[in-house]
């Protein structure tokens, strides 16, 4: 292409999310945020990478939205509303204008949904994979960053949503075959495919949380991070642990799924505790969002990993989390 | 590796360039940022990709340098002091610990010179590529940062430190041959695989510039660029750009380099445009931080890309920019 065809392709395809004067319509260099005063700002960079994180024929839409969701998801766990987000593109060669058209296209229905604009960014080649980097801006009240450090004895356990229909999604990608109706399945291929984050509670998750993160890489191995962070440890009712009908389904089919359910990842749910006096009104306040909320088990003093317990008896994981390494 | 590899590799590489109560010792899943009161951040990501940014078998410590560095110019070109960053790695399967301790030894020293902590980020597997996504936080004054549209016409255009090297040390790690003595081979071998940020003409630039930028796709093509956002062109001398004596040597040897040297990218020099009254101010200010600016041109009323005018004559550039697409 022209020497202009990288400016070409930011004004065609990006100019139009960058709906925020912080970002000059993407014509400078940087943005320059104005932060609300007295407010921190929330910052966080997630990448994801094709053959990794996404099948390479997944919809470039779709892509999109989970680049900047999976962002979007550790924001609202940690309380923050989002401002903006930058976006680092490096594309193989393959990739023309239709990918990126597709691309930009889920990415707007996103900066809508979210409201959480374009500030810049840069798109350059690459010689393998497709990679996605978001690096997104939320803010909250000073100090008031909802962290993994923070569970108290006593607090009750809430995880937002349903948990594990996207690690049975994955599998069904990878060639994995339950008994499920066309409903069902769509149900977890979606899941994997595009997260749902739950922006909407962020003011309940500040207003109420001791302790937040989001579940990323697994129900198990993420809650055992923030307990360990907190210095505390805790039991988790399974037979609580919210899951679709799809999910379900399978695990009736397959109990052995109970694994992959707690420990496989890609759910990008909110895992909040909560102290016993606040439970009501997280509840309420969660309601009020739209978010459906479910309490599965409570902090206890000490130290160790948190027990999971299926009709009495503890769940022993091969691999409690997904980890890249 | 184990489930608690990526961790593992956080804690032992990572966490000691968190030197920031922001990042929360990298414990958290995302940083909170308390802007100075009045300030704007100044935001920008950009991204290195290996066999693209970078050769494979680079030093990592130096690839760490750059994908940080690249950032950096930015952020003094804008006129803002560096916050911190976050970091998005992805990692062939062939990346060991031999590569992620040179790697983070090298960031670690640039977080020191540039007092810029790292804030977050994420390390995920590439099944391609080494690809280092850099989202850089710089703050400055609300209102402050200088822009490209900012130029006007008799502002004076001036660069920092000398433009071309990296573009001619590129050239050499491809097999270009030159009458070059191995001091001046080194000097454009390392100024492509080391950028020299700035950094330290943030506050010069704040307050005596007009217009900037910095060089990174060639001083031809990014100087057009500022001058077509201000709505002005301009007047190059090509005798007074700045020029190492390797680059000197090179040319000398052999003068269509010229090209190369004025379009060929990599120099990560910042560009400025100030008035005649502050010139004198700016040309003080900038010795004070140690920084080189040479005074190249002048800024015109009218439209156009701007002249770089050789002994009276005006230069024609094959490919006027370094472009990705």
């Amino acid at each position: 292409m022209t020497c202009s065809g990288e400016d070409r392709l930011i004004a065609r395809y990006f100019r139009p999310l960058a709906k925020h004067p912080a970002a000059f319509g993407l014509m400078d260099d940087a943005a320059a945020l104005t932060p609300p005063p007295g407010y921190d700002l929330v910052l966080k960079a997630d990448a994801v990478v094709g053959g990794v994180h996404f099948f390479p024929d997944d919809p470039p839409g779709a892509v999109a939205r989970k680049a900047l969701r999976v962002n979007l998801s550790d924001l609202a766990a940690k309380g923050a509303a989002p401002q903006g987000f930058l976006l680092s593109l490096a594309l193989p060669d393959g990739v023309g204008e239709d990918w990126l058209a597709a691309f930009s296209a889920g990415l707007a229905a996103d900066v809508d949904e979210f409201a959480c604009p374009l500030l810049g960014g840069d798109t350059v080649r690459s010689p393998g994979a497709a990679m996605i980097s978001v690096a997104a801006v939320g803010a909250l009240p000073h100090g008031t960053m909802v962290r993994r450090d923070g569970a108290q004895p006593g607090d009750r356990v809430f995880v937002t949503g349903t948990i594990g229909d996207a690690a049975l999604g994955l599998r069904l990608r990878q060639g994995a075959r339950w008994p499920l109706d066309a409903r069902q399945r769509d149900h977890l291929l979606n899941r994997y495919l595009l997260p749902r984050p739950r922006v909407a509670l962020h003011d309940a998750i500040r207003a109420h949380a001791s302790g937040g993160m989001d579940v990323s890489d697994g129900l198990a191995g993420d809650f055992a991070k923030l307990c360990r962070a907190s210095g505390v440890t805790a039991l988790i009712d399974v037979a609580r642990v919210p899951l679709s009908e799809a999910a379900r389904a399978a695990l009736d089919a397959e109990p052995s799924l109970m694994e992959p359910i707690l420990t496989g990842g890609d759910d990008y749910e909110v895992l909040a505790t909560v102290s016993d006096a606040k439970r009501d009104a997280f509840r309420h306040a969660a309601a009020a969002a739209g978010v459906a909320v479910t309490e599965i088990g409570t902090v206890l003093a000490g130290e160790g990993t948190p027990r999971f317990l299926l009709h009495g008896a503890p769940l022993k994981f091969a691999r409690p989390a997904f980890s890249h390494f």
